[in-house]
C-alpha cells in the first residue's frame, strides 16, 4: 500500500485531518468545529467525513488507509466507541461507518493514546522503550507505549489518568467519584482556581496593583489563567506552580507503577512551560519512592502539540492495515 | 533441557526453594531463615546455596536452572539486585555468585513479579491476558502481566504499587514519603492499628466483654490480628474490613491506570479471606472510574499461597535457559 495515510483527531471542541507520511511529516491539514453536544452520531459523522474529504481532495494523495483519534473509550477491537463524554457516541459502531463512507480501512484509537504513540514514534519519545503521556487540557488523560507496544488494557480503557484518586474526600468530579487527579491538575484545576482568586483577565502589566478593568473571572478559562501566567501576571504564576505540583505528585505515582523511561507532557496547559513543567519536575522528586536507588523517568514537554494524536492515528493505521 | 528446574524465594525472614515442574508442580520443598539483618551478603547466599542444595539432594532431580525471586529492586539483566530493604545487598551480582557456587544456569527476578507470573502461569489468573497481583503482607508489592508478558519496566522496577500516595501528608513511610498505599492496607497497618485499639490477643471468645489476660497489644503482629478476627474478635473483624476499604480504592486506581482483565490478591493478609477481600471489592466498585460504562476486572484470592513467588521464578528461568 502507499505509505501515505490519513490521521484525523475528533475532540469535543474540533475536528482535526491531515495526510501523513511514513515519516509523521503531515501534509494538508483542514479542521472544522465538533457539531454541538445536542448533535446526533450522524451529524458528527457527517464532520469528519468533510474534513477527511477536504484533506483529501486539497492534497490529491493516494492514501491507504484512515487514522481516527476519538476523544472516549475504543474498545479492543479499534472500531467501536463505547462512551464518549463530550461526543454523542455510545456504542458507536465508528470504524463501520467511516469505512462504509469513506472506502477506506480504517481503526479506531483513544485519543491520548494515539497521542502517546505519535509522540513516540516521532516527537520527545523517540527512542526510548517504555513511555508515559500525560495530556493535560480540560482534563487530564493519559497514553502508554511499554516495550514498543501501545498498552491498551484488557478491554481497551488502560490509561484513563485523570481519574486517578490524589485526594481522599476531594473535590468532586463528574465521573461520580471526589479527588480525581483532573480536577488538580488541569485546564478546568486553572479556572476553578483562578476564578475564586480573581486572576485579572486580561493580564494587566506586570506588578499593576490595579484589576483590569475588563475583568471577568467568572468567565475564566484555563488557556486564559496561562496566557497571563505568560504575561506575568502573579496569582497565575502561583496557580500554575500549585497545578505544576499536583501534576509532579501524580506522575510520581505513574513511575511508581510503570517505572517508565520518559513522562511526556501535553496537552493545552503545557503550553505554558518552564512555569508548569519545573513545578512539576519537583513534586516529582519530592514523591518519588527510592529515589537515590533508582534511575529517575525523566519529564519531557510533548513535541507534536496538537498534531500528536492525528499523527498517531494515522501511523497506527498504516501498520495494521500494511 | 529437561523441563525441571528449581526456584528460590529469598524473602525479609525465610528463604523456601523447591524443584517445579513445566505444569508448576514442586516437589522436595525445603527452607531456612533469612540471616538476620546485619549479616552479610555472602551470609545470605550461603543460606541459599544451603537450601538449594538441599532440595536438589532430597528430589535426586537433574535441573536445567535456578531461579531466584528475590525481595528487592531486580534490574533488567534479571541478575543484579540494586537495592533490597531486609537484606545486605545493594548493587549485588546475584545471579554471577549463584551461578559460580552451583553451576547453574541462574535467572533472578522481583518477588512479587516472580509471584504474579505464577499465579498467571499456574494459579489464578490462568486464561487471563492481563493480569495484576497485589501482594498484602508486611508490606504491600505487586507483579503486572500485560498481553502475557511480563511488565518489568524501563529499568525492572514496575509494580512498586506499596508507595503509591493514596493520603495527603499521611502517614509516614520508611521509604521517606507520606500516605504511601502500604501504610493503610498491609499487615504492618493492620498491627499499628490493632495495638492503638487493644485488640485482643490471644482471641477471646467472640462475644466476651473481657480483654484477655494475656493480651500484649504493645507487641501485635498483622497475622495476629488476622487470627483474632477468625476468630470473631469484633475489633479486628472491624479492622480487617478498614484495610480491605483502603485496599480496593488502591486497586481501583489500578483499574483506571491497567485496565486488567483480572486483580488478584495474595500475600499472609489475603488469609483472611472474604473478612479483607469483601470490603476491598465493595470499596472498588465505589471507587471505580466509569462504572457502569467499562466492563469491570474482577478481585480474586491468590492461588498458590507463599509458593507463587518461587513457581513463577522456577518457570521464568525454564523460559529463559530453554
Amino acid at each position: 500500500m502507499t505509505a501515505r495515510t490519513v490521521g484525523v483527531d475528533v475532540g469535543g471542541t474540533k475536528i482535526v485531518a491531515g495526510v501523513v507520511d511514513a515519516s509523521g511529516v503531515v501534509s494538508g491539514r483542514a479542521q472544522a468545529a465538533t457539531p454541538a453536544s445536542a448533535a446526533s452520531p450522524r451529524d458528527v459523522e457527517d464532520a469528519i467525513v468533510s474534513v477527511v474529504s477536504s484533506v483529501l481532495a486539497e492534497t490529491g494523495a493516494a492514501v491507504g488507509a484512515l487514522g481516527v483519534a476519538a476523544a472516549g473509550l475504543v474498545g479492543t477491537d479499534r472500531a467501536t466507541v463505547a462512551f464518549a463524554p463530550h461526543l454523542p457516541w455510545r456504542g458507536e459502531p465508528l470504524r463501520a461507518r467511516l469505512e462504509h463512507r469513506l472506502a477506506l480501512p480504517v481503526t479506531v484509537e483513544n485519543d491520548a493514546n494515539a497521542a502517546a504513540w505519535g509522540e513516540w514514534r516521532f516527537g520527545a519519545g523517540q527512542g526510548e522503550s517504555h513511555l508515559v503521556l500525560v495530556t493535560v487540557g480540560t482534563g487530564l488523560g493519559g497514553g502508554v507505549v511499554l516495550d514498543g507496544r501501545l498498552h491498551r488494557g484488557r478491554f481497551g480503557y488502560a490509561g484513563e489518568f485523570g481519574h486517578l484518586q490524589v485526594v481522599v474526600d476531594g473535590l468532586p468530579c463528574p465521573c461520580g467519584n471526589r479527588g480525581c487527579w483532573e480536577q488538580y491538575a488541569s485546564g478546568t484545576a486553572l479556572a476553578r482556581e483562578a476564578r475564586a482568586r480573581s486572576v485579572r483577565w486580561p493580564p494587566a502589566a506586570a506588578g499593576s496593583p490595579e484589576a483590569h478593568p475588563d475583568a471577568r473571572p467568572a468567565a475564566l478559562r484555563g488557556e486564559q489563567v496561562t496566557q497571563a501566567a505568560v504575561a506575568g501576571d502573579e496569582g497565575a504564576v502561583a496557580l500554575l506552580a500549585e497545578v505544576g505540583h499536583w501534576l509532579g505528585v501524580g506522575l510520581a505515582n505513574l513511575a511508581a507503577a510503570y517505572d517508565p523511561g520518559l513522562l511526556v507532557i501535553g496537552g493545552g496547559v503545557a503550553h505554558a512551560g518552564a512555569l508548569l513543567l519545573d513545578a512539576a519536575r519537583d513534586g516529582y522528586r519530592r514523591s518519588l519512592t527510592g529515589r537515590g536507588f533508582r534511575p529517575e523517568a525523566r519529564i519531557v514537554a510533548a513535541q507534536l502539540g496538537n498534531a500528536a494524536g492525528l499523527v498517531g492515528a494515522a501511523d497506527l493505521a498504516r501498520r495494521l492495515h500494511d
